[in-house]
Formats: structure tokens, sequence, C-alpha cells
């Protein structure tokens, strides 16, 4: 036998991954956007222009302007932080990345050793969870309400901690448009959190990925904004706003923890093209853009609230979201979301199963995230009433729906 | 005093990056480029055709062809391997990766464990050993001739190990234009090394980033082309061929290697920008560029060939390159070109220190290894005259050069 080097691969490694089949027809799962809304025609102007004027710089790594990435656009994003999450930034402390997970990998590393803990939001971001397991960090949840992560429920959590000698490394909260509730903190939470952190010696990690497609309220400062010293790290996104294939995001925080996190980045750089597209685009249309896709959003969004209603009724209960892409709904307990979401992927509809969204799956078995960015109206609607039909077949639930009895 | 997450980083960090403070005069550091090689104007029509095509994927991870990469692009990277590296790979065995420095930390994470051995050439690409060391394993170095790694200290080292009950997890090696000797190892001595291979139970990890810059003699088939098992994983980059800035390299593996490496690839895609400018670029421009930049180099390759010949004289030891963007220099014993590095550094020239070139650092702290892809000719024969100057001042050699006798 020759050798095969599958043989020796180390041993904790996770499993594999499987072979790609394909979008489902109904695709209620991830970041994905809706194709209508990329700015193809305004994306190329923006690219012919900043390649006639920068694009002899791609011979050399970071453009010429640094690890810390494009300086055009870490200058843009300090301006647009500053006016809509009432962040005083300078642009040297905006470290562009390959994307909001290249930010979470990075801000992980930068703290995390494996047996630390770290607080975040009962149902939050699947992949948050996952990657904290992959460092033998401990997740631990805490309640959330229609205003985000509840502050008594925080300071009982670390308090407890406190009493078992856990002091955990940092609270991770997506505050404005809480994936998967849709809620946004308000400022008052905001506060409380910065003063708990001082007080039980935690840092905040804030994700901010999908805040800029809020269209319900004003939009709060950032818990960054309201920190006069160095208990947040921050992290922002363009996938949700321009286009989740142009991998970019960005890390915020002082040099202290920026010259940390740029010795970590030991990938040469993001990818000049989307540094520079993104640049020359967003200045002139960014703002323009949001509230164009915003708008959209809210629309399909409705859409799903009356589909769900319509072929749930009451077996689905859920609230409105204030922004985003998803809602969180909660079905009957004696519906497995897991056992939901195969029988669904079977017949082309994908969901998130609330287990692998919560960091007590247990607890959540008969919630489920359903995404509305990448699918038309017409997908939703057909989407949910076949997701109906499934759920009634699968665990007898709901018993009406679409106008029908089923029995 | 408030908390501040300074305080609680992780124990093991490394150590925080400095400043940016711009690039030297004479750069002759890094896999920069010449600016008159980036191809402009055709990089614009390949985008533009691309988007107009492809725009409205981008609301979809990866363009809606799945975590390997986009399709189109991997068609074309099987292409070239198989005409220019006698490679016979299917586009599905292709992952494309954010850069070879991404595909040689997936390829080291899939591997390794804190504790492992690797065999690699003794003077090699330095950041591949301080990856090796940030990971806790130990570089195990094997001397180097003209035709790159030698079979003879492979067999030995590995014999060595063996009886010392250390079996090395993989050889990393740069066949093809290796860095920093710019050597090419013939078909006899590639054939042998996957028989060690199979013998003492060894992967090999083929770094071929170079090898599409070769300009002396004929390119021999990769390692991988050889292999008729699974002992082998091969890495490519589009940094050297076409410009840095672009983050875009690729790992070739059959499925039992490359589903652990897209389990582990996180980021969720390379930037698509980059993918499809380079796939609409390259499948009609990418062998006359290669060959136009290839003849441009050798250019610059002479000029600072005779450079240091003018300028350092019998000081300065080296063979010429078979191809690629630097020279491996060996200058008297009683250089430290560490302190040279820093002398010069002052002075606006960069180099890179043998000491950080090579496993066994010591050994090798009169070597220094110059570039000449960025600078141009005139840049080089100046910075080459300049640090003869420098080098004369610090340490007393070479003691002729420039036509001058110096005291």
């Amino acid at each position: 036998m020759p050798f095969d080097y599958c043989d020796v691969l180390r041993a904790d490694l996770p499993g594999p991954a499987g072979r790609w089949s394909g979008f489902p027809a109904h695709n209620f799962v991830g970041g994905h956007m809706d194709a209508d809304h990329v700015p193809v025609e305004d994306l190329i102007a923006a690219l012919t222009n900043a390649l006639q004027r920068e694009g002899k710089n791609l011979a050399t790594y970071n453009l010429r302007t640094g690890p810390l990435g494009y300086r055009p656009l870490r200058e843009f994003i300090a301006g647009a932080l500053k006016a809509r999450a009432a962040m005083a930034v300078d642009p040297d402390e905006i470290l562009i990345t390959s994307g909001s997970l290249q930010s979470m990998d990075l801000v992980n590393q930068m703290m995390l050793s494996p047996g630390d803990t770290v607080v975040l939001e009962q149902a939050t971001y699947g992949g948050a969870i996952t990657r904290l397991q992959a460092r033998g960090a401990h997740p631990v949840g805490v309640a959330l309400d229609e205003d985000g992560m509840r502050m008594d429920a925080l300071e009982e959590t670390l308090t407890r901690l406190a009493g078992e000698g856990r002091t955990p490394k940092f609270i991770y909260t997506i505050p404005t448009v809480q994936n998967p509730t849709g809620t946004v903190m308000p400022v008052a939470r905001r506060e409380r959190m910065l003063a708990l952190a001082d007080r039980f010696g935690v840092a905040i990690f804030e994700d901010d990925c999908y805040a800029d497609l809020l269209w319900e309220g004003e939009r709060p400062p950032a818990i960054y904004a309201l920190d006069d010293g160095r208990r947040v790290l921050y992290c922002g996104s363009f996938s949700k706003s321009i286009a989740p294939a142009l991998r970019l995001g960005y890390v915020v925080a002082d040099w202290g923890g920026l010259s940390r996190l740029v010795a970590l980045k030991t990938d040469a750089g993001t990818g000049a093209l989307e540094q520079l597209a993104l640049a020359d685009y967003c200045a002139p249309h960014f703002d323009d853009h949001v509230s164009r896709a915003t708008a959209s959003l809210k629309r399909k969004h409705d859409v799903m609230v009356e589909a769900l209603i319509a072929e749930f009724g009451t077996a689905a209960e859920f609230a409105p979201a204030k922004g985003g892409i998803f809602l969180w709904i909660k079905l009957p307990e004696g519906v497995d979301t897991g056992k939901l979401a195969a029988a669904a992927g079977a017949e082309g509809i994908s969901l998130n199963p609330g287990a692998e969204w919560t960091v007590d799956g247990d607890d959540h078995r008969h919630w489920m995230r359903l995404c509305f960015g990448h699918p038309t109206p017409e997908e939703i609607v057909e989407g949910v009433a076949k997701l109906a039909r499934i759920c009634h077949r699968e665990f007898g639930v709901p018993t009406t729906g679409g106008n029908l009895l089923r029995g």
C-alpha cells in the first residue's frame, strides 16, 4: 500500500465538508442577498475609475497603503461610522478584513485560549458559536427580549460565573438588528453593558454587521461610541449592505488592539479589487444604495410575515424584525426543526434549525430562522406554503393554513 | 482605573505589529512586482465583461458556484496546470484561496499538531518557517545544491529522525524556482522524493508559487504530476504571475484532502472580484503575459547580477537564478546581514537577512536575499552601489567595487 496523507491528518480535525450540490429552490438560509440589489453598472464604473488611477499599484502588496488596507476605503468607513453610529474613529483605527468572519477569527485569536469563557446572546449567529467551540472556548448564553440582550440576565450570569471563579474574556453581542431576533438594543442597555464590563473586567466584542439594514426607529450610537476607554472591539461588513461575494469587512479598535490584530492577519492583505471597487463606489453611492436595499428588504420581510400568518396561523410565533434579512420563529414544542430542515431540504427548501442558532441548543429545538434576503417575494410565498405542508405532514402542525383545514 | 481589554489578551500572543511607515526607496524584499507588468487596461476589460455577465451573482456567496471557488477560474487553472506542469487535475480538485499564504495556513492546519516535525529546504521562504513555529511544529532543514533539495541529505535526515522516533508530517518543498536559491529540481530527484515519502510515511507539500516565472530550461512535471497516489498536496498562486495585491492562490488535492481543507476555510469564500477578473483575463492572456513578465524579470535579474559583480566583486558569491525575483547571496563570514539590514534600512534600502530565510539561522548570518521584482533597473544599480558602500562602512567589505578601491 502506498503512503496516503489522509492517514496522518491532525487528530482533532473537524469532519470533512460535503460536496457542493447547488442552491435549493427556496433558499431561506445564509446571508445571501437579492440579485436585484447589486449595483452592477455603478460597480463597473467605480472599478474602471479606480483601476485607471491605481492599477499600477496592484504590483505591490496592500496597494502601497500598508497592512491596515486601502486608505481611501478606511476614510470612507470612518466617515460612515461617524454619520451612522456616532463613532469618532481615525482611519488608522480601522483594519480592513476579508469579511467579518475573518474579523471574528482575528478577535477570537487575539483574546482566547482553550478553556476560556465567552458570554453571548442566547440566540445568536451559529457561526459565532461553532468558532468559539473550535477554539476550545465555552460559550455561555444570556436571555434576550424585544430589546436584545437583557442586562439583568447579563448581570446574573456574570455574577454566577464570578462565583465559579470564571471571568469571561468578552461579551459577544449583535446589538443592532440582532441575529436572529432582529431586535435593537436601546442606549440605556448599551451603557449598562459598559458598566458591567468595567465591574466584572470583561471586554465587549460588538458585531454591527446588519446595522445598516435598520428600517424601524433610529439607529442608536454603537456601544463603541459610548466607550471612553478600551473596553470595546467593533466589527462591521459590506456583505449585507453591498454584496456578500465581495469579501470585505473591518475591525475598529485603537492601536493597542489593532497592532495585535495586524500581527495575526497573516494573509498579506485583503483583496485589492474589492477594496478599490468599494472605495470608489461607496463614497458617492452608499447612502442611497442602502436606503433602497433596506426598503426592498422591508417589503420582503412583510411578504414573509404575511405568508407565515397565512400558512402557519397561530402555530408560528414571532415578532416582526426591525431590520435585516431574517425572522426568528417559534413553532409548537413537538416540532423538531432539525428534522424539519432535513425533510424540507429533500424538497428544495433550506432553513436554520433553532438548535444551531442558540447556545443552549436543546431548549430551542422547535425554533427556526428563515432568511428573506435572497428569495423573491414569489419564492417566499411559495416556499413558506410548501414548508407549512411539509411541517404538517411530519409533525401534524399547522392544522390550518392557506385557507384550508389540514387533516 | 477602567477595564482595558489589552490587559486580558491571550497569554501566548505574538508581539504587536509596528506602525506602517511606507516603502523604502530601494525595496529589495517581498514579493512585490514591477508596476509596468500590471495589465491594467486588459484587467478593466475583463472585469467589465465578467461583471456584465455575472454581476448579479455577487448577491450570493461564492457566486453560486460553491465553496471551491468560481468554476471558470478553476477550469482555467486545470488547463494551465496541464499545459505547464503536466498535471492531470479536475477543476473539482482545485480550491481557490485568498493567496498562497492562506493555502499554506490551511494545509498546516489540516496536518499539524504542536510538537510535529516538518522537513524543508534549509534555505526557504521565511514565512513558511515562522508559520510552522507559530503552530508549535519543529522545522528541520535539508541541504540544497544547484539542483534544489539534495535527496541524499533528505534520506539521511529522514533516517536520523526515524532513529529518534520522529516521523515528519510532511516535506515542504519549492522545487521549481526555489525561494531563495532560484534553483529547479530535476525529475529524477522528484521521483526519488516520492519514493522516500512512501518509504518513510511522509507527505509532500509542493509550493509552486514561482514556477511560472522560469526562464532557464524546461519546466519539469510537478511532483504532484508524478504521484500516482495521495502523497502530494500542491499550491500555486497568481501573486507572482499577475499581481500580488490580487489575493488569489489555490490548493490542488484530491477530494480526500480537499474536503478537509474546505471545512477549515471558514471565510465564506475568496473575493469574487479577484476571481472574476482573473477568470476572464487569464483565459485569453495568461501565456503571453507571463512570457513578457518573465523576460522583463530576466533583464532585471541580469542588471542585479552585473551590479553585484561591479560593486561587491568577489565579496558576493551567488549563482544566477533560473527564474523568479530574487538572488541568494553569500557575503564574507564577518558580515552579519541582520545588522547590515538595520544599517541599510536606516538609509532606505531593505533586504532579507539570511538568518530569517533559513531553518538553521545562525549558519547563514552572512547570507542575504535581494529581490529585483519591484525596483526599476536604475533603482537596482543605485541601490546595490549604496548597499556596497554601507556594507564596507559597517564591515570593511567589499574592499573594491564601483571601479574604486575602498579604504
